[in-house]
């Protein structure tokens, strides 16, 4: 440790800030860190019971009572330091400098940075998690309620409102399993690793990653140390969903907005106008696509960062940037909230579904396809017709001539019949396709998402659980010395 | 098809060249589509025999014979049309429009786009993984040559070329990984959408996927019109590849410059000064950082296209941004070509990392270190005599005063030991833990990419195999109507 | 020129690009750069009246007749050598040689790149200016055409289709301005820069900026060849030109949907649907939100490339991203184009506007000031029985009771009178105050963007008219050798 | 103002949070709209003298006495309910309502925001401005004091520390001279628009402006509610900024790499190695360099907020992105004295200089120019001489032999001559083209830089004057109400 000061401006720019940074959210796990190191060099035999045995108590006693400045002494490089010192004072600064065998800050700062990312990006799999099965929820709860959907933002085809919260929910879960897959990248030990080139001590990485619930250990040293892989793909994983969120916004928007009015928002999440009563404006939707706007672009500096930075240790990965995106991810689960909240308090207006499905005759497409089934007619011959109905006005007389016109026949359908064959629940009945609106494609949607939660509600707690091990197995290992 | 001529600014900017993109990229796999849910269609009992036997004859007449016109007729909308005319011609325009029974050109589209896509991103994966197979057998040779390694931008520890060779491979494979895994995303098809909601037919979609040679079908038909899942996942893959890419050049940028000298290039990678016979300007490194670059932010587009745009079927997923990520795939592949170039042609100057080695102390770490362990001194006594013994200019007899004063025992060292232990080769030996430089720790880092190389090899024949045997189940499927 | 042979890979993705973006974009401002060259150095008395008039017959000769080769050989460098060689051949390699005394290729490729992207940026600007003339007619005829105008999505208050378009074309005049900042940063003559250091030779750096038509020369040498200002700044400008146009856009695609209905496009630029007559897809604004979405990133492009990369001549400021960007800007003006003919073929749809007034009461805000102004009740009570008048159905009854009850009188208008005070028009019309939608408060609108009109008209004028001056002066000077 | 109750999770995540951005940023300046209005309603007769002077002393009361509560009311939407609440407990709430005639909440934010954005902004200019003055006074200091100059990461010409630092120092000039232009988009008051179409009450929008020290109004009052230009401009100037201060950096970077050694920084700056006394890392740059990183994409994220988001009033400019950017300002300004902290402290390491000219022969260009000014040969002859020459290992016998057998004549320069033209110093003092390093040349530099600079004090004086005189006017025109 030297002890010269350091310029002002750079304390307080830069070394102070990064104290903070590490008082706040990296402390902890350091002692993690230290714990487990200390074990497997007891167990290996690179120190002495004795010097492990009273580095243990004293960390145990450092952690429970020590103060660490609240403001970082100019002089002292980081917190690294202060506990060193601290460590040196209990137990001998000879003993103390044991526990840095084998060891370097570089391998120690990025595995105290993934722990600690691993833990909020979990939180956000799982507030996630329970979102999309909030959606399965609430899409259950809605089967059979009529909404419409939009291609190009015009009106397209009848559908439910389950259909419609399912593809986003189901949208979403897969964004999950992406963040799932970037969670791998964060979940490897860099112990071992030194500085860049390991240790000539006969130290055990995957002894030091499993006490530490990793699921692995990072393989060369060099990469280990300079990847910033683990910072990146979580970030392109959330960016992604916060892109997902934008598109859902925007989609809810306009079925939201008066004139098309097919969802609506109640009262608790309307900032309604003292002087226009009808002006019922979900605003909540508004900030939701902000927030997801703002955590897209801090989401992409984590990529950013590295761009042009050499492949190197460099502070790219270290407690600044890691703070302002653990802190994006706390947002992020923030933000999961009001989406969700809107996503569960907004309800289909069934009647105004009916009525755009009228106005448009976005059903006339299953008349056709009937015809084609039930008469025998072409897609084309039977396309046509219905071109003619509806520019008729929907005049089944027109329909009926016509018919007998191109075919020689009578069209076999009674009044009764068309009213039906046109009614949306009809066209929606009939879409039984797996993945379709109907109750039998429904399942499919359904059974894809649970599959989908259940895969990431598994892995999410054996992940857990594999820290929880690990914690346990040091806390006893040590114990046991 | 509708006949009215559209705005000639909008037919010149928007339908043209979307016309240009289809006859160019997409012409080919829409065939393969028509034929595909033309078996089903059969199979399922949805049409004909005769139907069905005389579309496909017409299809496999028009697939050789047909020409599409250079310049798409203003009246007409797209490639599609123009197809759906030819057709009837050859077979009647009525059973020509059997063929568009239970789909959509919705999910036509986004098929057809996926196939293409999936098989230029499968060619990039290919690429990148013979890459890092190449740098595996750059490294093989390079075992046990001498380089630096830097942190922070200053020399830190000596290492092998090798070991530095393989962290970048290593680095690169995980990106071929994820890539992997974005291929799933692309690798699903859409068919039985319809338009977003499904088809009233009793359709077979699992069948036309396989026929087509997808791994799966898009469950929700909603999602699977509406996703941009299969474009911004690659995106971002290939946006991670290029800043990883950055970072090497980066690093090697600065091990290349002439005052360090680590790496040298040869002649025909170098742009000579015909008057200035030292400077040797590797701008091919400049140029794959530049190229790297632009590829980042038209990646970067992909994603960002999609920002506050509805969760609707819109064109962001279509014609025009495809043709522009397929373009930078392609492009991707050139640079991957220009990398590997300067990667297998540069070589570690040895003498220089000797060099760069005494003069800025790099092993006295492994000094400190072998004290630790033959002498007993803890470590901040090894550290600090070491200290001493560099700000001496590397004197022996002051190290060994110094160690007496401060253990009051005798340095057990000779002359020739501590050169010996000073020596970089003794510092990268004794560095076997697994992942590291010595042949120990290499070994880990040559499995762990083998590993990878074969899983990336294993899918890629995978899912080529699959298309193959699709394609081939289509055809005799068709012959045996 | 270095004779040896370039790895094939360099050649291929490198050389032979960069060869070919010099043949097809910067070859004529080359010879204009050598010209101006030429005379300086001619003037200054560097070189010989037989040198310069040698050398200036040669390059007549050359531009007229030279035929560069259709791909670049193998062994030479660029275009430039090419050049040099085969004037060589025409006066001689020494005297060839004098026409490079004092320059570098690093001045003179960045005053070439910086003449034809000056060119390009500045149609740019001439097509965006007259795009704001084109609305600033479209609004003059548009004068007194109902429509509503919408805050976060909801109808907010009555106003005209002409204060509508002028706010966009104003919003636009504004970018127009910023791009004529940005032509300042570009119009920037580094001759004389040399490679970075400038020159030992008398040259005059004013003279050859003047007989380029720029306006200035970059003064600091170092930075003349280092700065990427001149294409950050143009990319910025454009890239903040299409968000804009993504906002209108945005805008425009809500008033264009079917259930809203206040704008509407002419058949030209609808698709329609076969099946469904009142869908009409005006598709041309999502196709302008696309390409306005891909420019923005190749924007952006322009300044991330410069991240991280030293202040140094670099390749980042040269050919490969210049065309790109050249490119760029060819495709924005094709998107004014598109742009253009969407706003200026919308035509707004009244009857829908009054509609929308009516059924949102949006013009209740003008019965409360008016109760305000005309008799005497605060603002708060106003809005009160405005809210109440609005909820009870508008009945004139009810809002006559209460304004009895509240204040004692009795409610000074009649049926008429309310009805009068109730309609858009009277809500417009009292809109005066500058920039507001009354005649009057429009008179403030077209001015101001007149002035801006013409203040861009003039500048543009005064570049074009700088650069034809510069080429006379040059031609009459060389002539006269 | 309605009392009902929000959703906790919309309250929790929206309204509270915007609260504490009004109660820290947004307070004071929103009494300044208050006084500022007010005087210009009673001015225009719109409300009497009695209501004017009650409003005015509760407001002078309420900004000295009135306790906002530290956490949001649920059931009040924002910090204005709360204070125009109070007011009315001062003077009436029909009173208290006069103050909202002829304006809106829409106008006053928008106004607001420009106020406290425009402060901050300007600060930041003033302390760029400030940077830029320091780093001219480092360079005359260090006038004369030779270093090395590279392109492409090559030593290419000697030049002097002045020459380099003036380079960095203009390169910002010109964007503190963007970053003012960007003040300009700041610099108009929106008040008058109202909602959006401005109001029927005879106000004066020019009187407002002026009171609140604007230097104009927004024009067209739809556009002026919705434009974001005065967010996205000011933000792209500060990208800029960043991406400036990045290059700069990566070269100060290579120059202080310890192999390269051009600049040094002294102890108080360097993180020293307590082994290894060599290793001086400067981690200062590397900061600099991740601050900066972080800032540009937080602006980026300024402009992308508004990506196909409607071109409306939208939350998008309002209180949570601009806190966001309000901090990014202060990060800025802070980010500044971390960078002029190294620029200040930085030295070149002259000797270091002069060997690597004599190691990489940079200065032999100048031999062949002055040879070809001195001896009549050509470019090419004189630099073909010279490569021999440097390839001979800089034998003069050889450089002496080759000129008598190219050119029949004896080289008349003696051996000291030969030395002294090679030498740095001669090679600099020659360049006197303007903006060259020579003494003359620099003159050009600091004379732009200097006129930069004065240009940018004076605006921002002006600026702050205008403010003083505004609220001076309004205090002064309110008591003599």
């Amino acid at each position: 440790m030297s002890n010269k000061r350091f310029s002002e401006v750079y304390w307080r720019n830069v070394l102070e800030p990064s104290y903070q940074n590490w008082l706040r959210l990296f402390k902890t796990a350091s002692f993690q860190v230290h714990r487990a190191h200390l074990l497997m060099l007891f167990r290996q035999g690179i120190i002495s019971k004795d010097t492990a045995g009273s580095i243990n108590k004293a960390l145990n006693k450092l952690e429970r009572t020590f103060e660490f400045p609240a403001v970082l002494p100019n002089g002292v490089e980081d917190l690294y330091f202060i506990l060193e010192q601290a460590l040196g004072e209990e137990v001998g600064q000879e003993n103390a400098a044991w526990l840095h065998t084998a060891r370097s800050r570089n391998d120690m700062d990025t595995t105290i940075f993934r722990m600690v990312l691993k833990n909020e990006f979990r939180n956000l799999i799982q507030k996630l998690t329970a979102v999309c099965s909030s959606m399965e929820l609430k899409a259950q709860h809605s089967e059979g309620l009529l909404t419409v959907l939009y291609t190009h933002g015009q009106p397209a085809n009848p559908s439910t409102f389950a259909h419609y919260v399912m593809a986003m929910a189901q949208e979403l879960a897969d964004t999950a399993g992406y963040c799932l897959d970037a969670l791998d990248d964060i979940n490897k030990s860099t112990m071992g690793a030194a500085a860049i080139t390991g240790s000539g001590f006969p130290i055990d990485r995957v002894m030091v990653a499993q006490l530490l619930g990793f699921s692995a250990y990072a393989v060369n040293t060099y990469q280990a140390i300079s990847t910033g892989h683990w910072l990146e793909r979580p970030a392109q994983a959330v960016q992604l969903l916060m892109v997902d969120i934008s598109r859902c916004i925007a989609d809810i928007l306009h079925k939201a907005s008066c004139e098309v009015g097919l969802v609506v928002f109640p009262d608790d999440l309307v900032q309604v106008s003292s002087i226009m009563p009808q002006k019922r404006n979900p605003v909540i939707l508004e900030h939701v696509r902000i927030q997801a706007s703002s955590i897209i672009d801090t989401c992409s500096a984590m990529l950013q960062h590295f761009r042009n930075v050499p492949f190197q240790d460099v502070n790219e990965n270290a407690d600044a940037p890691i703070a302002q995106f653990l802190d994006t991810l706390r947002k992020s689960v923030a933000l999961l909230d009001l989406f969700e909240e809107a996503i569960l308090k907004m309800e289909p207006d069934t009647e105004r579904a009916r009525e755009i499905s009228r106005q448009f005759g976005v059903t006339t497409t299953e008349l056709a396809d009937d015809m084609v089934r039930r008469t025998g007619v072409g897609f084309r011959v039977a396309h046509e017709l219905c071109s003619i109905f509806v520019s008729s006005g929907s005049s089944f007389d027109v329909l009926r001539n016509e018919f007998y016109k191109k075919t020689g026949k009578m069209l076999p359908y009674g009044d009764d019949e068309l009213r039906r064959i046109l009614e949306p629940e009809t066209f929606i009945r009939v879409r039984s396709v797996p993945g379709g609106p109907a109750r039998d494609g429904m399942k499919e949607n359904y059974s894809e998402l649970e599959k989908k939660v259940m895969a990431l509600q598994k892995s999410v707690a054996e992940s857990l659980e594999r820290e929880s091990a690990g914690i346990k197995s040091t806390m006893d290992g040590l114990s046991k010395i």
